[in-house]
């Protein structure tokens, strides 16, 4: 399964993929995380809290070599390694995390946790609880009557899960696009925990461009005839609407460059007979996108997506009235490495956050990684700033 | 009802109104032409096709006094002027087309032509032929019968609206995005007609990249219950799919800069009360866009959106092999004029039709457009290369 899963990341994606060191194999397992009941931001209960949470290298007894990885959109807290040495490929930041890569596993203690409402609820390497999770109140799944979570929610969670281990601090925060969310959340909110936050692809809130984007994604699943409000747990889900959002996320996380090469493997020209002759016909390069998004939309749900998109919709590190005013509380030292040919989360957004920082006196580094794939440059292209995150890490 | 459709253009998009010249006002009307049949690039038989035109300024005797404005994918004929002089807004290019102007009326004969299967098929001053159009075999409307058509079928249908008019030679052809497409298509597959070619946030072909993201565009029509296959002329029609569409194409001809400005006007702020309490409330953002979209399909054809859309996916400038190899029969003087933030059609994309034309030893020139719109630049902003075409038309 877990072959499947990193099969999606890599291969049906057609991104280069992470090579596992010939060497040695990091082998990690996803760990089980409970809470009787939590209270969300927006001050919803919710009962029998469960996610998944995995960790690479081991715990000092001072407790303090942590390092908390926080995951992207469409991942979970497989960050690295691998489940059974015979895995296709390991987690998707394997090239920086592991025995004497930039985050050393040798020296830290790598933790990583599934987020609420985490997009592939079907895959069964992810432990997560969101509108497909059953309510206990009514025996059945929850649908739209699950409470809204924000990304300061799924930073709570963590924190839940790190103080059941003991811990309470942490030597850095690091996340790749939502994942840099959480990173700078956990430094606004949480000050006093945070030495040290990498923000990946990131954002220090999400601007009016930004929520109007990521409703987009949200909006296909809504028109597909199968969603019913949310209701589809005891009949055909919303495939066609959950694979046109994928679509959508797919291209947007991409770049012109690295698309247009897949479209010379594919052959691609835009007279292709097939849709010249009948507009039910699609072009070579459409149809390899629409069977990527239809593969990844197997294990994933519709209305977690829906609770993601709002997730990050309510962004604000800090949540409060305005970056200027939350990065005042930020006592770690930051460094954004925003992807120049980032057309999602463009350069600016990280930019805005660092310079919040600057301005208030704080110590902030910038960077900018290169790269054709554009946003997913952040995670796949990651190595390229091993040395700049060793450095941090250590300073 | 012009007035309705500019307030669409104008106000819904809330983009700064074009200020018609208070002392004079340019006075048009939409025309009727009509060829019993045609025959598309794919082979396809149109019986009594229409299309409405219009134009501004005097035919000379010589009937060499002629500019062609090809209009973009949400415009129709109505490039400058009023119909009548209390219209709350002139046509889209009416800052550089009129008496003085930089496309002088004075001394061009300036025509437009209404695209096949245009976007707005509903408002009384578009005459088009698409998929809404009564098919004369059956008395119905065609909805997917109606053959695919291409940017060169667009060309083919002006070009007999023009001989119908005596004309044979183009001083220039000129026009912004699906109309940048049509005007090198003009130059490249009729390059005896064509003097002049201007390109304004345009491309010489739809690459992979581009093709993908205008079918992003397609998919939620297809998606709403009410699409039926096409089949919706007695029923409900698609109005969500087709403003979900029209939600994306929005966004995707601006620009963050201008969009989070907007973001400042609404008071937009992540954390606001509705969506952080309900799934089902949006923000401020997405609500306004939302209201504009609306507002915008009224006038508007779902199956019309899905044919232009695969007329811009199947578009490569002269129909050949390679822009390379088209390129080379292009005879104009052209003139590339893309927007430097436009993230819709990115400069890369004029500069290679331009650099295909430079390579082969043409005359081309490229000057970029600067401003907080994005691809909209192209048409709101254009006032700024005033002089920079009023002197390519003199070169």
């Amino acid at each position: 399964m877990a072959r499947i899963f990193l099969l999606c990341c890599a291969l049906l994606l057609a991104l280069p993929a992470v090579t596992a060191a010939a060497e040695e194999v990091l082998l990690t397992s996803k760990e089980r995380f409970s809470m009787p009941s939590y209270t969300t931001v927006g001050g919803r209960t919710i009962k029998s809290l469960q996610v998944g949470w995995e960790s690479y290298g081991k715990l000092n007894q001072a407790k303090d070599n942590v390092i908390l990885i926080t995951h992207y959109f469409s991942a979970n807290s497989h960050a690295a390694g691998k489940y059974h040495p015979d895995d296709a490929a390991p987690g998707y930041w394997d090239a920086i995390i592991g025995p004497g890569k930039a985050i050393d596993t040798d020296q830290y203690f790598v933790i990583s946790v599934d987020s609420l409402a985490n997009l592939n609820a079907n895959d069964p390497n992810v432990i997560t609880t969101g509108p497909a999770s059953i309510n206990p109140d009514t025996g059945k799944p929850y649908g739209l009557d699950f409470p809204v979570v924000t990304i300061k929610d799924f930073v709570n969670v963590q924190k839940a899960v790190l103080e059941s281990l003991g811990i309470s601090k942490l030597h850095a925060v690091i996340g790749p696009s939502m994942g840099s969310m959480q990173a700078l959340e956990w430094a606004a909110s949480y000050p006093d925990w945070v030495q040290r936050m990498i923000s990946v692809i990131g954002t220090g809130d999400s601007d009016a461009w930004t929520t109007a984007a990521l409703e987009q994604w949200a909006i296909p699943i809504r028109l597909d005839k199968n969603w019913q409000d949310g209701n589809y747990y005891d009949s055909e889900p919303p495939v066609d609407g959950l694979a046109a959002a994928l679509m959508l996320i797919t291209q947007q996380a991409l770049h012109p460059l690295y698309f247009n090469q897949q479209g010379e493997k594919l052959n691609y020209h835009p007279l292709e007979t097939g849709p010249l002759s009948s507009i039910r016909k699609s072009h070579s390069i459409v149809t390899w996108l629409t069977n990527r998004a239809r593969s990844r939309a197997e294990k994933m749900d519709a209305n977690h997506l829906l609770y993601l998109v709002r997730a990050c919709q309510l962004f604000l590190a800090g949540n409060g009235d305005s970056l200027a005013q939350t990065m005042q509380s930020v006592k770690a030292k930051t460094l954004f490495l925003p992807a120049s040919n980032d057309l999602l989360l463009m350069p600016y957004m990280a930019q805005k956050a660092h310079e919040a920082l600057q301005k208030r006196g704080k110590d902030s580094r910038y960077e900018e990684l290169s790269g054709s794939l554009g946003h997913f440059d952040g995670v796949v292209s990651i190595k390229q700033k091993a040395d700049a995150i060793e450095a941090f890490l250590k300073y």
